[in-house]
C-alpha cells in the first residue's frame, strides 16, 4: 500500500492528548521543536486545556481538514477513532496504543477488526504498538519518545520492528553525525508493513540507503520484490535480522507473535537478494552511512593511508577477514610517495605516513592525493580522527579540514574516512564537518572495515544480480498426475531422466532371472536396490546390495532383499559406479521462502560438518558454481590425493537443471533429493533420488 | 628489570625542551596540568627561557636531584644525555627521540650502544621512539602528546607497542568513563620491555586488569612467565595482538623491525596462558573495563534484564556466538517476576520488562533484584543507558541511578551494565556515574556481549590452569647419542616404543626370506615399508606396499621396494591394521614458542580442512582431550556411520605421553610426527612415525 500521504501530512491531530502521558508530551514537543510547519490539533474527549492549548472533544470538532491522526487512546477506543476519522476523510493514522495482538486473544480480535476496517476504507495505519515515525527530510515528527537535538537530515532511511531500539538507533546515528531521511517504528504492522515503507524509501529522493531492524520477514515474496527494486534503484538495504539463535527465535515469538523462520534459509535468501546482513546496531548504522557516502564500489582493492603503523596492521588483519585486497601500489605511486613520506618510513600499502604528520600537517593530505590516483585501487581508506575539542584558535583546524575535504571531493575513486576508535563525533567535530564539507567518518577501524567489506560485497552482488533477468515465477508445467506421498528411487529417477538429466541406467525387475539378465546387460559388478512404494531411506533397512560380481551373487542378493522387504514392488538393478566425488543435491520447500537448494559433498562432509551451501530458488548455473566454491571441502572438487578434478561447469549445469525441473513440479513438491550425484571429471550422474509430495 | 622507579619519580628533567617542539610543549603541559607534585626542570644546551621558564644548559647544572630524565634531543645526542645522567646518578629515562633501529643500520648501531650503556650502568630506559607514559594513579604524566581532560584514574593498566594508537586508546577509555592506572607507549623496547611493565602492573595495587596492544612478542619465555604471574594474581590480560594476516606480518616488519611469528601458534600460546585475545581496540578497552568491574565469573550462565524485546533478541543471538548460556529462570524467580512484569509481558530469560519502564521507572530495578537472586545464574546483564543530557531538574535522575547503584552493589552475583549502542558516556553521564556510584557501563550490546563471553572464558581457563602445577622445564633426559638428521620409521618407532608408547609391531628385515618369515609370524595380510636413512615421506616414492596376503605377495613387494630404493637399509614388515580412526599427532619446534603440538584427524581432514588443534607444550591429558573436542570433525571420534567411538581418555593419554617424551629429547629435536595414530575403541597404536633433528 502507498504510504506517501502517511509520511507527508500537512496537518496532524493528536487524539488522546493528555498532560498525564509522557508520550503525548513528547509527541507534541517533537512536532513543535523539529520544524513541522502545519497545524497540530489536540483531541481529548473531556476537552479543556491540554499541554497549555485548548483541546477538541473529537476529530469532528476540528474546523480544518486533518491529514494524519496520531492515536493514543485506550485500546478499546482505537477503532472508534478510525471510524470517526474515516467519516471525515482522514486517510492516515499512527496508532501508539498497545494491548493488541501482542497481549493475547482479546487484543488479537481487536487488531483484526482494525485491519478489516482499514482495508475496507483504504486507510494507512502505522502500528498499533509503535512509536510513530520521524520524517527528518520533511520535518514531520509524530514520534512518541523524545528526539534529542539536533535532528540531522540525511540519506539513510531506517525501519525498525522494535520500538525500544528506535531511539537508540537514532542516538547512535546522531553520535556519528549521520542524518536520517525517515525513521519508522513499525509496531504490529497490522496495516502498513515494513515492505510498504521500503517501497516508499526506494522512491524517496532523500533516501540513498535503507537500514532495517527485523524480527521477522512476514511476507518473503513481497520482501523479495522490494529488495529487487532497491537493488535496481542502486539503494543498498542493510539489515540486522535477529533470531539467529534458537533461543532468539523463541524470544521473538513471545515478543511479537511473529514466526521466525529457519535462519540458514533467511541468510541464503538475504544474500541472494543483495541485502547486507549485519550483526550489530553499530554495523547497521555505520555501514548504511558509509554506503550513503560512497555509493557502489567498483571493486575490492583498497588503498590505505594512515598516520600510524599500528593502525595499518590492524587494518591489514581486518582486510583479510573482510575479503578485501590490499594490492601493492603501482610503481609510479611508489615513486611519488617516496618524495612525500619521510625517509625513515616505508612506502607500501597500507601506507603509514609516520608520526611526522604532527610536524607537517599537510603530509597525510598529499599522500592521499597520490594514492587516490593509483590505477589499481578501487577505494581509498583514509585514517583520520574528527577533532573533539575546540582549540583556542579554531581557524587552522577549519583550514586543514577544508583542504582535506577538497582533496577527497576531487578524488577519482571513493575515499572512505575511518577513525581509529568508535567515539562520538562531538559538537565541535560536527561543526567542522558541516562547515568544511568534510565527508562521513566511519566510526573506528573495526566497524569501518566491516562497512567497506560489506559495501564491496554488495556492489559485486548487485552487478551479478542485475546482469540477469528478474526471475519470473516458473509455471507448473510438469506436475505428474500421481504426485503424492514418497516417490522412491525408481520413480524419482524416471522423473529426472524424463527431464533429460543424467541418471545411472537401471532396470526394475520382479524376479531373480530378470535380475540376472539385467545384470548381464549392464556388466558386472552391479548394485541391487529394493523398490517399494513410500520407502525413503532404503539403506537403513538393508535394502541395498553393492558390488555383486556374478550371477550367483545377484540371485542371493535378490532373495535377501525379497526377504527383508516382503511388500516390495521389485528390485532395481544398476551398474555399480566407482571412484569420483559424491555430491548431495537437495531441494526442499521452505514454508516461508519456497524452494531452497542445498548442495554439498556427500558422506561425512554432510553428516559431520553440515557442509552445504544454501540458495533460495531460482538460481542459474553461475550461482550454483559460486555455491560450490563456498563449501569448506571445496578443495576436494579440485582433486585431492591424485583424484580427478570435477568439471565444475558440468556439475553446476546439472544442478541448475535439477532446480529448473523442481520449479515446474508445482506447489505440492515438498522435496527432491539426489544423493549421491556422482562426479567423475566431466561425467555427472545421479545414482539415487527421492521425491516427496505433500498429501 | 624493575621499573617501579621509572614510573614513580619525584622530580623530572625535560632534556631538549624547546618552544619549537609540540612534544616539548605537550609534555610540560601534561606534567603541570595533571597533578605532578614534584619539580620539573627544563634542559636546553642554549639555556635561556623555554616555555616561559629559565632552562639549564645541562643535567649537571640542575641544583637538585633528578629521578627521571625525559629525553627529546637529536638522535646522535641521546647517548651523551645518558652518560651525563648516569654520572649524576639518574637511573630512569624516557626517550622520545626517533631515528634508531626503525630507520636503518646507523640507527640500529646507535640503539645498540644505548642498550649496552644502559645494561652496564643499570639504567631503565623507556623507548626510544615512544611517547612516554601516563601514571594516572600517581599523577605522573611524562607523555609527549596532549592528554585530554579529565584524566580518569582507574584500574586498567595499558601497554602499547604503538605510539600513534596510545592517544586513541586513551580517548576511547575516557569516552567510556573508564580510568587507567598506567598507560605506556613502549617505543623500540631497547631496554625496558613490555614484560617488564606487565611485571610491574601485576604488583601494582592500583591495577586490576592489563590491556596490551602487541605487534610482536619478543621474548615468549618471559611473556609466559609474566602471564602466569598475572593469572595467579587474578589480573586478566586482554591483548590485541596484530599480525593475523600474512600482509600484516609484512607491515609489522617494515614498521618496527620486529619478527612476527606464525599466528596460529601465537593464538594457541595466548589461549594456553589465559590471555584474552581480542580483535579490536574497542573490545580491548571494553573487555578490560568489564573485568576490572566484575573480577572472575563463576560460570557462563547469564540472566538478562532489559526494557526492550528487540534488544533481548540481539542478546540471545550474541550469547550463542559467545558460548554463554541463557538458562530458564528458577520457578521461584518466575513467580516473583510475574508479580512485577506487566501482564502483557512474558517472563523468560532474557527478560523484557516491557516499555512500561517509561511509566514505572522502578520496574527495571525491581526485576533486577529478583533475577540476581536466581540460584542458577552466574552473572546478570542489565541493559541500561547512561543519561546523555542533563535535564532541567536532575534530581530524579540522580535518585534513580543511586537506587540502581545500591541494588547492583547488593547483588550476590556480578551485575554487568550494558548499553544498547556504543556511544560516549557524556559529561553529564560521567557525573551521574561518579556521584551515584553507578558501575562501569560496557558500551553497546555487540562489544558488551563479547566482553562477558571473554570474561567467562578467562575465568574458566584460569581455574583450569591454576589447578595444575606451574610447568617446570623438562630436562633433556632421553637425548639419543646419534640425534641428527631425519629418523625414518624404524628408528622413530623404536624411540617411541622404548618410551613405552604403543607402536605397531614390526621387524626390520634385509632379504626376501626374512620378510616372508616375519610375515608368517605376524599373520597375513602384512605391510612392507622401505627403511632408509634420511627418508621422509616414503609413500610418495612408492616405498609402501599394503595388503600383502601371502608369501609370493611379500616376495614381490620386497623386490619392488629394493628396486625403487637401491640404497635402502632394509624393509619393515608389519601386520596390516584395518578399521578405526586415523589421527595425526605432530610435535614441531616453533622458533619462538618452542615445542608445539598439532593434533587432528588424518587424511582429507588435515589436507583439505587443515582441521588441527594446536597447543604449545607442556600439556597434560586433560588439555589434549579439550584440544580433540575443538576439532571440526570431532563428531567422527564419537563414531559416525556405525563406527566404534574412540576412547578419548585413552587417546589423550597416549598423545600426552608423546609430548612428555618430546620434552625430554633436548633442544635438537625439530619435530616428532605420528601419522597415523590408529584408534579403534580403546586401542591406540602408532602405525608410522618420523623424527627430525637439527644438524
Amino acid at each position: 500500500m502507498s504510504v506517501a500521504e502517511l509520511f507527508n501530512p500537512r496537518s496532524i491531530a493528536l487524539v488522546g492528548a493528555t498532560d498525564k502521558s509522557g508520550w503525548s508530551v513528547s509527541t507534541l514537543a517533537n512536532l513543535r521543536e523539529h520544524g513541522f510547519p502545519g497545524p497540530v490539533h489536540l483531541v481529548n474527549p473531556r476537552g479543556g486545556t491540554v499541554h497549555g492549548s485548548p483541546a477538541y472533544r473529537s476529530l469532528a470538532e476540528i474546523p480544518e481538514p486533518v491529514d494524519l491522526a496520531y492515536v493514543m487512546v485506550p485500546t478499546a477506543a482505537v477503532l472508534d477513532v478510525l471510524r470517526d476519522g474515516a467519516k471525515l476523510g482522514i486517510r492516515s493514522y499512527v496508532v501508539l496504543t498497545a494491548g493488541f495482538g501482542e497481549s493475547g486473544e482479546e487484543g488479537a480480535r481487536m487488531e483484526a477488526e482494525i485491519a478489516a476496517f482499514a482495508a475496507e476504507h483504504g486507510l494507512a495505519v502505522l502500528g498499533p504498538n509503535g512509536n510513530g515515525y520521524i520524517n527528518a527530510a520533511a520535518g514531520v515528527t509524530p514520534y512518541g519518545l523524545p528526539i534529542p537535538k539536533p535532528l540531522l537530515r540525511g540519506a539513510v532511511g531506517v525501519v525498525l520492528q522494535s520500538g525500544a531500539l528506535a531511539s537508540s538507533v537514532l542516538a547512535f546515528a546522531q553520535a556519528r553525525n549521520l542524518g536520517v531521511s525517515l525513521l519508522t517504528s513499525m509496531g504490529n504492522e497490522t496495516v502498513v508493513s515494513v515492505t510498504d515503507v521500503v517501497d516508499y524509501l526506494v522512491d524517496d529522493p532523500a533516501t540513498k540507503v535503507i537500514a532495517l531492524f527485523l524480527e521477522s520477514i512476514r511476507n518473503p515474496a513481497e520482501f523479495s520484490r522490494v529488495a529487487r527494486r532497491a537493488l535496481e534503484a542502486g539503494k543498498p538495504i542493510v539489515a540486522l535480522k535477529i533470531g539467529r539463535s534458537k533461543l532468539a527465535s523463541h524470544t521473538a515469538q513471545a515478543h511479537t507473535g511473529a514466526l521466525v523462520g529457519d535462519d540458514d534459509v533467511i541468510d541464503a535468501a538475504l544474500r541472494g537478494l543483495g541485502v547486507i546482513r549485519v550483526r550489530s546496531l553499530e554495523d547497521l548504522i555505520i555501514t548504511a552511512g558509509l554506503l550513503a557516502s560512497t555509493g557502489p564500489l567498483r571493486g575490492r582493492r583498497i588503498g590505505v593511508v594512515t598516520p600510524s603503523g599500528g593502525a595499518a596492521e590492524i587494518i591489514a588483519d581486518r582486510a583479510e577477514d573482510e575479503g578485501l585486497e590490499l594490492p601493492p601500489f603501482a610503481p609510479e605511486t611508489v615513486e611519488r610517495l617516496k618524495e612525500i613520506v619521510p625517509a625513515f618510513g616505508t612506502v607500501q600499502n597500507p601506507l603509514d605516513v609516520t608520526g611526522y604528520v604532527l610536524i607537517d600537517r599537510t603530509l597525510l593530505g598529499r599522500a592521499l592525493e597520490v594514492v587516490t590516483a593509483d590505477p589499481g585501487i578501487d577505494v581509498v581508506m583514509l585514517l583520520s580522527e574528527p577533532p573533539r575539542v575546540e582549540p583556542a584558535d579554531p581557524a587552522p583546524t577549519f583550514a586543514l579540514y577544508t583542504a582535506s575535504a577538497q582533496r577527497i571531493a576531487a578524488s577519482p575513486v571513493p575515499v572512505v574516512v575511518v577513525s581509529n576508535v568508535l567515539t562520538d563525533v562531538t559538537a565541535f567535530g560536527r561543526r567542522v564537518q558541516q562547515e568544511t564539507g568534510y565527508p562521513y567518518i566511519a566510526g573506528g577501524i573495526e566497524h569501518g572495515m566491516h562497512a567497506i567489506g560489506a559495501a564491496a560485497r554488495w556492489s559485486r552482488t548487485r552487478a551479478r544480480v542485475l546482469s540477469r533477468p528478474a526471475p519470473a515465477p516458473a509455471s507448473p508445467t510438469a506436475v505428474p498426475p500421481d504426485a503424492r506421498g514418497v516417490w522412491a528411487e525408481h520413480r524419482a529417477a524416471a522423473l529426472l531422466a524424463s527431464a533429460g538429466l543424467p541418471v545411472v541406467p537401471s532396470e526394475l525387475v520382479r524376479d531373480e532371472d530378470a535380475a540376472v539378465a539385467a545384470a548381464g546387460r549392464f556388466g558386472h559388478p552391479v548394485v541391487l536396490k529394493v523398490a517399494a512404494e513410500g520407502l525413503g531411506h532404503k539403506s537403513d533397512i538393508g535394502g541395498v546390495r553393492l558390488g555383486l560380481g556374478g550371477d550367483e551373487d545377484v540371485r542371493q542378493a535378490y532373495r535377501a532383499l525379497a526377504a527383508a522387504v516382503p511388500a516390495m514392488e521389485g528390485v532395481l538393478v544398476q551398474p555399480q559406479r566407482g571412484g569420483g566425488i559424491e555430491l548431495l543435491v537437495g531441494i526442499v520447500r521452505d514454508p516461508a521462502w519456497g524452494l531452497t537448494l542445498a548442495v554439498g559433498l556427500g558422506g561425512v562432509w554432510v553428516e559431520v560438518l553440515r557442509d552445504t551451501a544454501l540458495r533460495v530458488l531460482p538460481v542459474d548455473a553461475a550461482e550454483v558454481r559460486t555455491a560450490l566454491s563456498e563449501l569448506r571441502g571445496a578443495a576436494l572438487l579440485n582433486g585431492v590425493r591424485g583424484g580427478e578434478p570435477a568439471d565444475l561447469d558440468a556439475v553446476a549445469d546439472v544442478v541448475a537443471r535439477v532446480t529448473f525441473l523442481a520449479e515446474t513440479l508445482g506447489d505440492r513438491l515438498e522435496s527432491l533429493e539426489i544423493n549421491p550425484l556422482l562426479v567423475t571429471g566431466s561425467q555427472v550422474e545421479a545414482l539415487d533420488a527421492l521425491v516427496t509430495w505433500t498429501s
